[in-house]
C-alpha cells in the first residue's frame, strides 16, 4: 500500500505559527482536504488538488481523505491549531478503526501545530504556567452533565482551565452556564482571559474576572482561559497587563 | 525603555518543530539565555552573545535576562517545547512582578512552541482527542498531596492525563506512586503512551497499559500520556499501532 495521509496542524490564523515540518508536509501533498476556511489559509500550488468541506463534516471528510490515500495518493488533511486537540486527528483514527482493512495499511503521519490555548497564553504572559486542562464546551458529542462534572473537578483541584468551543450559533447558553458553574468553586476575582482570533488581523485579547465574565465576550473563534486562585495579573504602565500562574503552589488551596 | 525580551519556544528536539515566528525571533536577538542543552540547539550567529545556565536556575536566569534587556538590549530566553508549559514564561513573569519597576516597562513577547504532549500525541495518533490535562509530577514547587489530589480529580472526571517531569535523579519514586494512584480510578487495561526524546535521534515511543506501566520506562526526557476508559489502540499489520481517544463521550463513565 503506497498511499500516504498527513494530518497537518496549521496553528492559529497566521502563517508565522506554521512549523517547518508542516510547511514541508503541505508542499509534498498532491491533494488537500479540510474545512474551507482552513484550506483558504494554504497558498495554492500547481498540481495540488483542493477539496474543501463544511466545518461539521469531520467524519465524512476523514473518510474521503482516507479513500483518496488508499488509491495511492499523497493526501493531506489540514486542521487549524493542532490536529490532535479537538480537531481532525481523532476523526481520522475513528475512520481507520471502523473502515476497510486496507486503511490500516496506510502510512499515516500527524504533524503537530500550535493549538489555540498556547497562542492565547503567549499573547498575555503565562496563564498556563502551572497544571492545566483543556475542555471543549461543545455538547454535540458528549452530554452536558459530563462537562459540568469536568468543570467541577478541574476547578476544585486547582487546574487552570482552557475552554475550547465556548459557544456557537447552535449552542448559545453553554458558556454562560459554565461560568456560573465555575463560580461555585472559584472566587469572583479569578482572572479570565478571552483570546479571539489570535494571529489574525481582527485579534483581540481581553482580561476580565470570573465575576464579570459573560457570553458577550465570546464567539466561535474565542478561546477562554480561566485561572486558579494563584493566577496573577501584573499591571504595567503603558503596556498591556501580564497574566500568569506561578510555578509554585504552596498548599491544597482550592 | 527600549529593551526587549522574547521568551521563545523551540519545540521538541528537532528544528523541524520550529515555527517561522520563533526562527525570526531567534535571528533578531542580540543575546540568548537558556538552559545549556536548549541553547546548544540554536545555531551560532555572528554578533549574538550566548549565556547558558543550568537546568534548575530558572529564577536566576530570568533575572539575568531581564537585567540585560533593561539595559536596552534585544534579549531572548529560549525554552524547550512551549515556554508557557512548565517552562520559562512563568519564571519571567514572576521576576517582573517582584523585580525593579523598570522591568514592567520592558517590551516582552512570548513566542509559543510545540509542547511535548502535542509532539508525542502526534507520533502515536490522537490520544488527546478529547478533554485532557497536563500535570507536572515534580514536587519541587508543590506538595505531593496536591499532585495526588489532581491525579484523582483528573482520572475520576475522565480527562486524558499528560504527565510532565515524571521522574528525575532527585525524584525517583514519584512516577511509580502516580501510577499506583491512577490504578485506583482506571482499569489496568487503560492505554498509556511513553514518549521519550521525541524529535531527537534517540526518540522512542512505547505503548503499554496502566497495569504494566512502571518506572523502568521513564526518564527525565519522557512525556507520559495516560488515556481514559474510552481511549483505544488500533493494531495495524506492518505498522505501529495507533492510540486515540474518541471525540464522543456517551456518558459519565469514570
Amino acid at each position: 500500500m503506497s498511499g500516504h495521509l498527513a494530518v497537518i496542524g496549521l496553528g492559529p490564523g497566521d502563517p508565522r505559527y506554521l512549523t517547518a515540518e508542516a510547511a514541508d508536509a503541505l508542499a509534498e501533498a498532491q491533494a488537500l482536504y479540510g474545512y474551507g476556511l482552513y484550506l483558504d489559509r494554504v497558498p495554492a500550488r500547481a498540481g495540488q488538488s483542493r477539496h474543501p468541506s463544511d466545518n461539521r463534516e469531520e467524519a465524512a471528510r476523514a473518510g474521503e481523505a482516507l479513500r483518496h490515500a488508499a488509491q495511492g495518493g499523497r493526501v493531506a488533511v489540514v486542521s487549524g491549531g493542532d490536529p490532535g486537540v479537538f480537531a481532525m486527528a481523532a476523526a481520522i483514527c475513528e475512520q481507520i478503526e471502523t473502515g476497510p482493512a486496507a486503511w490500516r495499511a496506510l502510512d499515516v503521519t500527524v504533524v503537530p501545530g500550535i493549538t489555540a490555548m498556547l497562542a492565547v497564553a503567549a499573547r498575555i504572559g503565562a496563564p498556563l504556567g502551572h497544571d492545566f486542562c483543556a475542555l471543549s464546551l461543545s455538547d454535540n458529542l458528549k452530554p452536558w452533565p459530563l462537562i459540568e462534572r469536568r468543570l467541577d473537578a478541574a476547578a476544585e483541584a486547582g487546574f487552570v482551565i482552557a475552554l475550547y468551543n465556548p459557544v456557537s450559533h447552535a449552542r448559545p447558553w453553554q458558556f454562560g452556564s459554565a461560568v456560573e458553574r465555575l463560580r461555585r468553586h472559584l472566587p469572583a476575582t479569578t482572572p479570565v482571559v478571552f483570546g479571539r482570533a489570535v494571529g489574525r488581523r481582527d485579534e483581540r485579547v481581553d482580561i476580565t474576572s470570573l465575576g464579570a465574565a459573560g457570553a458577550a465576550l465570546v464567539d466561535m473563534a474565542t478561546l477562554v482561559i480561566v485561572g486558579t486562585r494563584e493566577t496573577r495579573v501584573i499591571a504595567r504602565p503603558g503596556r498591556p497587563a501580564l497574566v500568569y500562574t506561578p510555578r509554585a503552589a504552596a498548599e491544597v488551596s482550592a
